[in-house]
């Protein structure tokens, strides 16, 4: 029988623009709030899928990475330049676009990696208040 | 690969019986609270399944049509004359009874047709504080 | 079309420990907030898939057996000895820990045998504020 385990609570305050979409060509940025659930089988010798607190470790190693920065697609990144008195670090997204589809996806992916491949893994992520993508990876 | 978007946050206030529940014949009503998803491919010229503006355009369209009436089954709308100093619109729906079930089925259908019949339509709808009907529609 | 039907709210304050986990062989408790979803079709000749009330009649059935206890694995129950001033009821799980995964997959069991074995449970068990596991049963 197939168990899910899920953990709340990450939060990414981080700065984005969607080319693609009227009125958010403008920088802005989100708390965006993620949730993450992993998908198997209950390990008979522990009773875990996976302990929560080891996926907890893995989740916040990835999504930390992403935290407090400017989200830029790659295609976008060479032509960007900023003097400014506040530190602006750029996480490059290999997608066309910042927006939270694609971040989902590549926090999915990178969940999915860091957990050897093994996992289905399902992020949720809002971006503000009531807005959200949803995907399931892979 | 499937991605998943949801907006929360719509409720309707309005009034509801249903027969066929001890107890529910009298007349009363609920907050009812939905949300809905819509499952697509993320379209790489904008980085969305759909602009959650769109979305949330649409489903506020679709929802306002069923806030502050009284909804009441097809079946039963001859039987019903009210003489009173309130205002008291009728929604009719097209379904034996006026459940979270059903006017959940209904939302869902009208905001695939308004779609273009394209995205698989997720409706959750609470009738109550904590107990909800959820709707894959079609 | 299939529908479902969900209620939240439950809560079990019960006592557990967790051999297998770091730090978890220490006897602690956890409020396990719990919510019951069961899949079914619509009955036309009510609007319901279930009337909400009986589902949470149901499920209050179950899960207060599961409340204010210490739950303990069915091979750990003889090596347990305790005189104290306190009460300290057993409730015995059939599984090898008294993990969320394991206490959640007998309450959906329960749940669904109560329910005539007719209707899909999902349950989701919070153990802690921002973790869970989700079971689909059977």
């Amino acid at each position: 029988m197939k168990v899910r385990i899920g953990i709340e609570g990450f939060a990414i305050d981080s700065a984005h623009y969607t080319l693609s979409s009227p009125g958010n060509a403008q920088l802005h940025g989100h708390t965006y709030v993620i949730s993450v659930e992993i998908e198997g089988q209950v390990d008979p010798s522990s009773g875990f899928v996976m302990d929560f607190e080891i996926l907890r470790k893995t989740v916040s190693e990835v999504v930390k990475e992403w935290d407090h920065k400017l989200i830029v697609p790659a295609k976008d990144i060479d032509k960007i330049r900023v003097e400014a008195p506040f530190q602006m670090e750029i996480k490059k997204i290999n997608a066309p676009f910042a927006t939270a589809e694609y971040i989902g996806t590549e926090i999915a992916k990178e969940v999915y990696q860091r957990l050897g491949n093994k996992y289905k893994v399902n992020i949720k992520i809002y971006e503000g208040k009531d807005s959200y993508a949803e995907i399931d990876y892979p």
